[in-house]
């Protein structure tokens, strides 16, 4: 079956909204096996629009639409399509009821120009808005189907989760089951490299990379008659990459590194601390994401001035003048400084030039310190990040981090 | 003049990426005054490239592309564009010269393959890439013109505005001017509002308004004989609308909130220290990111544990017992605290619930106090917010921040 995606809305031809609807949907149909080969967007209006259904259907059996149902004259998607397939929309008193009720429940009056969302040909099948007012429909005619669905995500999700999916569902023999891999400390290319002949010859479960803010995910893709014979399919291949990748492989589904790296400090009972210059608080933010870090968590300093590392984490005033505040010798003692005054078994410091100014050819921007200090040993990393500013920032503290989850589990 | 937008690349039909290129390219189309009515997304492939070049030009009379154009064997954005025209490609000695440079410059070894990246045919317009190795190119043919773009946004942006826009503006009778005013503080219905006469009759400069984290931008572009004339017709619009907004205005151009407190601060030599609870790091990290701040920034406190608010900011022992964590009282005494053991004119404090967990029916999730300690003097505000626990987080700093805003020039 081959599928498109039409998004309608003058407001993404304007740039005012980005399309992710349309990255959504084509995410959930690879999920499910299912090609798409192009994508479009149309304003709000009804000859270009009328023109972009034949195109579409000329190319696919199946065609997506998001958006144009709301009340308005402007919204149109609905209306054209029925001129498309030649079918007459009468009001369906049913849905009418919902949308008024749904009013009612939001302590909001109805107005007159909602019933056109009443309104579908009589064979269309009705697909409910749990969180809006404008319900989606499927129409099936000629062999060719239209799924026509709302724009905003907050409606189109559950609504193309709930109801699309089981339909969808229906022309796919068999069951398909997917699991996730998130990789951290090897790039994308790197990691296809290494799983290049699985990517290649994968074909039950197919095996793709994404990259996203400095991590990798892996996503392995089965079908079966069965769910457990789709995932009895993925097992051997999902042990496989995971050999070849070994500590790399963090985490599986949708569980960050902070997650990750919390779950193992509450497991072992491991206080941590942090001591932040050049990332100023970025660090401890990314540690609190996760909720369940408040019983480990005992604080975070942000020292950003040399007098605030002095006095705050007993950073030797002559190291910082021998060394410089961005090195190693800085890194360890804040590291260890944070560990000592908060009392914790753990002290994770970063000290960097994040610019756009401040390097130097000895120092240049993009050089960071981190400081590891775990019961009574300190260490330190020394990187060389590239990009700007808030990219040396946040790759920094994904590296601290993931080099802390490294040292745990070493020493476990 | 109609121009489209055509997206190639089979990680946007997968879903991988969102096509954040189609909205930039689509908003500074629309600053220009340039219609565009449809936009659309191909893989990879050559028939479907081709016909997708061929649909497009039946429909504009000129075509902008993004994506495809690598060094491998996948990236046919170019080639297939070329036999649309029926134009040879051709090694240009002065392009390869410059991707040659650029490896040297990155210390890497040029592949075989991005000798590719040279070819093009004699009579385009060649598009240099200033941040990769991809050059971009404009072909005029037969009253049609294509924009072949690359597709990594660092890459495409630069040579849009560099090359693009220059190029564009021949096409325009007169000179463009605009001008963006950001908003903090007004949601983006009620700015509409309290500016909707101005954005409905707005014709020269027309008027609009875009809402992204936590903040509107108003865009005012106008269009005259030369620059000068064109910013003179912006003023008494511009003027009337910051009189209507006032001091929710913060910033006119590319500064961001933490740019403008970050001066006001400087200016007044006014240093500033941050003790935050349920931000966990996020409120010193946003200030940080203005970076010349660190002559006033003196340090900032992550104080998540009741125990580490004792310790390091003398909250009360009674006061955390009689009102909770999350209270005005406590939020004022963190402020204070702050700045006093810190020795700062400022101290700046958030304590709150951001969920998803730990909320009661007295103190539901959302809930956000705010503390501030100027020169001393505390006073505390209540956010209720909603969202996630990220949206809360995030909402609480930027009203953090603009509430200091609100009172440093209160005080001036």
């Amino acid at each position: 079956m081959k599928v498109e995606i039409l998004a309608v809305g003058t407001e993404l031809l304007l740039g005012n909204i980005v399309n992710t609807n349309a990255q959504y949907i084509a995410t959930r149909l690879a999920d499910l096996g299912i090609d798409v080969y192009h994508q479009a967007v149309v304003g709000d209006n009804s000859e270009r629009l009328l023109k972009a259904y034949e195109q579409a259907f000329e190319r696919a059996d199946l065609v997506i639409t998001t958006g144009g149902l709301g009340p308005t004259k402007d919204d149109i998607t609905k209306e054209v399509a029925f001129d498309y397939f030649g079918k007459t929309a009468i009001l369906h008193e049913d849905i009418l009821k919902t949308i008024e009720e749904y009013f009612k429940k939001i302590n909001k009056d109805m107005v007159e120009s909602n019933k056109k969302q009443a309104y579908f040909p009589e064979d269309a099948i009705i697909l409910n808005n749990k969180v809006g007012t404008a319900p989606g429909c499927i129409i099936e005619s000629n062999n060719k189907i239209l799924i026509v669905l709302p724009g905003p995500p907050k409606e189109m999700k559950p609504m193309f989760e709930d109801c699309v999916v089981p339909y969808l569902m229906k022309y796919q023999d068999g069951v398909l089951a997917s699991k996730v891999l998130r990789v951290i400390g090897v790039g994308e290319s790197a990691t296809a490299e290494i799983i290049e002949d699985i990517i290649d010859t994968g074909k039950n479960p197919t095996v793709a990379t994404y990259a996203k803010d400095n991590e990798v995910t892996i996503r392995l893709t089965s079908k079966a008659k069965t769910e457990d014979d789709a995932f009895e399919l993925i097992k051997p291949v999902e042990e496989e990459i995971k050999k070849r990748l070994g500590i790399a492989v963090y985490a599986e589904g949708d569980v960050s590194l902070e997650d990750t790296v919390g779950k193992i400090l509450i497991e072992n009972n491991l206080t941590i601390s942090t001591a932040e210059s050049c990332t100023g608080g970025l660090l401890a933010s990314k540690l609190i994401n996760y909720p369940g870090i408040s019983s480990v968590f005992k604080e975070g300093a942000i020292t950003y001035s040399n007098d605030s590392k002095i006095k705050r984490l007993k950073v030797k005033k002559e190291t910082l003048e021998k060394f410089g505040a961005v090195s190693s010798q800085v890194a360890a003692e804040m590291a260890e400084g944070i560990a000592k005054v908060t009392n914790s078994n753990i002290g994770l410091s970063t000290t960097g030039i994040a610019g756009p100014s401040g390097g130097s050819l000895e120092k240049p921007v993009g050089l960071v310190y981190i400081g590891l200090y775990i019961k009574g040993e300190v260490r330190t990393k020394e990187l060389h990040l590239t990009g700007d500013r808030q990219r040396i920032r946040n790759t920094a503290v994904i590296r601290a981090i993931d080099w802390l989850r490294i040292e745990l589990l070493r020493k476990q």
